[in-house]
């Protein structure tokens, strides 16, 4: 049908047993904006085939790998072609999958990590340019209206200058596994080879560090990191701080930790201004508490005439009716159909390539100061 | 396909200005289970045709009205055809189109108020029966995991003996119109012709008295009801309280407002009972308070261990990822999804026409108190 | 010495085992304006000297009962004689002591409930204005620097016209002895003879309805009651609520439990104005929730600059530092004793004997309410 | 009177516009166990002598200076002579008149900071020893009952090994006097001779660690600590972060700022262990949360059954009547007088001077590191 409006959209990854895959998918359902065509959902041709048929999927447009996808559905007239793909496969694919993407006309939504070094995704980064494809990573926290209205409000200034940010984000669930040898031995997060070079500045600390960069508009420019473990054999970081710096001058602290017992996903910040301060928690993400100088606390809540356009376009019912992480990730969805279809979209509307490349380059320092003695270590723009 | 597993849904209502249409399409997707095929999603067939090409449905089950579409699709192969539909026309026509599709076979999914009157509700009961087909009223909130929980546990036993109830629906969406006389004529709920026969505890006190029955098991036998008005001009309660008698002994609240000028969707919940009080806040709904006599207060949260099946199952992501009201509201969709395929599901996994009939019952019995002098009046089992 | 500044105080009950005694000492001492000279302490003579030597009183002042203190007290000189007296005995000495004590010249602080009956409440009010003294009654809530705060900003209108009021007390502190008969039948609140016609809406009801007088001006015009009991043995009401007519036309409720398992003092009130509504909780009496139409929900807390005078002088201390219950009652005795020194004072700096009137009024139409069968009763002024 | 039990108590400063002169005068009359008998409470006599006139205290016992009132007071006799001493003068003055104290057999409870640098400190620590005379610095929040309640249950082993720690302690106060030239060189905490070494983390950054080893019973072993401030005219911290290491190996964090505008005391320490982890908040101190390992969350209030002997003594009132800073202060206090009789009392019961030696070569430490690149700095034991 040629009046199509729908983004025909394909998977890589995301079958069967994954968890992610079902964020991404209730993610494109809820703005009914996209079309799930096809893909690669499992690296087992058969299991693809099974999970397509579970989601009554033309099984035609399901593929054994990545290059018979790119090549059957470059093969097809441009107005059935998937236009996007998700990449939700391990993490070690997320950087060759979206560079072959990218290098033949697919948009791409990719899952965290972009990649596993800074320089490759500065290579995407610079690929997307010369495609003209967009690319979307899913930090999905950037997609609650509270965090976009907060976003916003810095933007417009009511703050005044920033003077202090502290990010924290900490949770619990790797002190289960972690006192145990064998337990440790074989939980892939702490494992180099798959995990990449961190497990929690990689996984969560990059949160909050995307966090003080998407909501204040600063760039940090430099880290000094303690990263920790609690037993030799592990490998990777469990734990860790980094003192920062900002390009406007002002210091603050990106804090994480996997070992905060009990802890879920309690993902927090907080920015001082010389006019105001601003905070907001991942796990009651409705409630933005901005604090100006003298005055009683506001706490501000999504749907309202208050919130700005950004926060408001966030939103899909009245307040007061909470929405969740999956409507945060749906907001990201459809901010990237803007950017899919070529429309005007609002600067922060889905992160982009951009913050890939930030966040890398976050990580790597951060483990470089670390090693190093705990230095400060430069962050380039 | 014969191995088609996915629930082919259609719609009254619905369509392209329709905000709760959108609720129900979400909570549909949210599982994976149905299709939306077709509909009369609109009393205007143009704009129904409009609304399905915007959503690339085969126009083919678009219809003008709920008869064609009852004869096209009978007409249909029963492997094809339409099996449940869902309700989200004018509330006055929820009770017409529910019986005419019960009467044809077809499982019901409707929004609430189930009718306008109680023995409507009655007739749309005992219509399920005769013609054996499942029948969800989506009374959102009891899709929260958190209210699930809340049952189990007390089902379980956990309190006690229940010796006090109170719950709570405050609103102040009213306040800014019903001041000025013009504004409050032009607003349909104050409408007795368009919103039956009573606005405030028609719309969100059944909701609490709802939740009442749904968490605690018990059954409402009398209530003492003041209903309450600012204005002479206009007909129908915008506040109210409900004194209520429960079949064991104990006595409680149901207390509804939409004057509570600035409360957005403040609907809570607290049960005390011999051995341990527990409370819940729609606006907060991944907390639930469990206050065991001389313990500390308990908080539960969903996704874990400790959750009971019913809130188990009602829960998508790990701890710490807030689900919203869509995933609520999906909950039940995935609930009715057992039923309208025949499985075995747990009691509570949906609200059925029953729970509709009790409401109905409850609106009548508070109406009746409030008119004749504030006075005892029966609800029947 | 003749230009001695603080207050010299008596105090009636309040020795060696009492609880209440402690709350009123420590209130008397947190702002430096009184002095405790004497008093009877206890019933038994030896006991109230035994307490006056721990406290290191002068123990000529201790008296053998109300009689030998009347006039031993007034036949010292005016400069050395007690000026105000404390009255914190078991609840059916307050009326006799305090009239005594009125009539006699002194000033009075008398424990909650003021008397028995409203008629006896009257009598002290007529009495206190025939002989020029002053009456506080310790309904210690509203020492609380954000009660006054309320207090101040509704009688500056910023609710517009109150259109709905809600005030609770629940506690739970009953349902370990009430099932048990044994038990039930040992407990000093559950007899009549000892704790006057009413236990739950008596000894917190009237707190929660006196919160609502406090804090918006109005006056409570009728109410209708239904207060119950878990066992027919148990003849006092251990729950209750009680809807209520205001004389602005508005209505509201004032709930009020002791059966709320595990609840401890949740005393809370909400109003519901034209303009905004406002809420406040007494286990977090340092935050006042302030909701204007369509803007972010303000949190004010004690000691900013934008606090009223009423709530400015009640906090001593820089924001931030929470006060509690025995500054809260220390800001009684602060109000009460510019009364007592013949000191200009705000209204509402203390409770006064006319708040002890409308308390029995409203504990006397709400057990009329309930017992003639749930029908309006009227509060005359 | 020979059998007189009440504490003979004076006093260093405190006098006619001393803020914390009645902050401490409040916390020794909470407990009924302290008599102010006299002192020095001004530098000018004079005012002194006002002051004491306006207590009504005997002038006999207010002094010209420290000399005389030693002289004064050791010729009376040990039963009548003042027994302990309150050093609440400008900070400069708390080591000397603190040793002089002692070293005339005089208890002291003093102010914080104890002296201005670790030597002095410890100076103190082994006079007291030498003269026998026990010492209580009030670092006031740590007698709130819940940090007791933190303490003892960590003591008894429920968090497991303790692997991570993270307090805080952030301020605005500052925020809107640092912008400005002129206001900046007229606050006496920014100004090096009458702060002392630093400004935040001896002021605030002090509690937080204090905090830290109170409650957890670790010792800091080392910090690498950054310091910060706006401007260059500013010699004095205003913010700061210190990474720690602990004697059990476990790392964590004190995070101190002025700078975060609008905060009023926002001091919170949160532990995790192997077990579980446990979270307080100074602004709502009567909540303590406690997170086992696959629990819910429990959350501990004071006054039950189920707190520790430690925390029970430090609650004067029934559950649900919230305590608040004097009453914390008044804890300390009857602490202190239980050493100041040579009784028995709890470990935790006071701040003890040892504290007060830690507190120093914490401050010490972070300036050192700070000062010297951000590095690894030991405090000794």
């Amino acid at each position: 049908m040629s009046t199509q409006r729908k983004i025909r959209m394909g998977m890589m990854g995301g079958g069967l047993n994954s968890f992610i895959g079902i964020v991404h998918r209730i993610a494109s359902y809820i703005g009914e904006e996209y079309t799930l065509v096809g893909g690669v959902f499992d690296s087992n041709f058969e299991n693809g085939q099974k999970f397509a048929k579970k989601l009554e999927l033309d099984l035609s447009r399901t593929y054994a790998d990545i290059d018979t996808f790119v090549e059957k559905e470059l093969a097809l007239p441009a107005e059935e072609r998937i236009e996007v793909v998700v990449v939700v496969t391990p993490n070690f694919l997320h950087y060759p999958m979206a560079k072959q993407l990218i290098e033949n006309g697919f948009h791409v939504i990719c899952e965290k990590p972009i990649t596993n070094t800074a320089a490759e995704a500065m290579e995407l980064e610079s690929l997307t340019k010369k495609h003209g494809v967009s690319f979307a990573l899913t930090h999905t926290y950037t997609g609650y209206p509270m965090v976009r209205q907060m976003k916003s409000m810095i933007a417009e200034g009511v703050l005044g200058k920033i003077q202090k940010v502290d990010a924290q984000y900490y949770q619990g669930w790797i002190n289960p596994v972690i006192h145990d040898k064998e337990k440790r031995a074989g939980v892939w997060r702490l494992n180099p080879e798959k995990a990449g070079q961190s497990c929690c500045m990689g996984d969560i600390g990059v949160h909050a560090f995307n966090m003080v960069e998407y909501t204040t508009g600063l760039k940090t420019t430099k880290v000094l990191a303690d990263l920790n473990t609690l037993y030799e054999d592990n490998p990777l970081d469990i734990d860790g701080t980094a003192m920062c710096q900002f390009d406007n001058g002002a210091k603050g602290l990106v804090r994480a930790s996997q070992i905060a017992t009990s802890e879920e996903n309690n993902l927090c910040i907080a920015v001082y201004g010389t006019k105001a301060g601003i905070k907001w928690e991942q796990e009651n993400p409705n409630y933005l508490y901005f604090m100006e100088e003298g005055k009683p606390v506001q706490v501000l809540k999504p749907g309202h005439e208050y919130n700005s356009e950004l926060s408001a376009i966030s939103t899909k019912i009245a307040p007061g009716h909470p929405e969740g992480i999956f409507d945060s990730m749906g907001n990201i969805y459809s901010g990237a159909a803007k950017a899919i279809r070529g429309e005007e979209y609002l600067e922060g509307a889905f992160p982009t390539v951009h913050e890939g490349v930030r966040g890398m380059k976050f990580i790597e320092a951060v483990l470089a100061s670390s090693k190093n003695g705990n230095v400060w270590t430069e962050i380039e723009d």
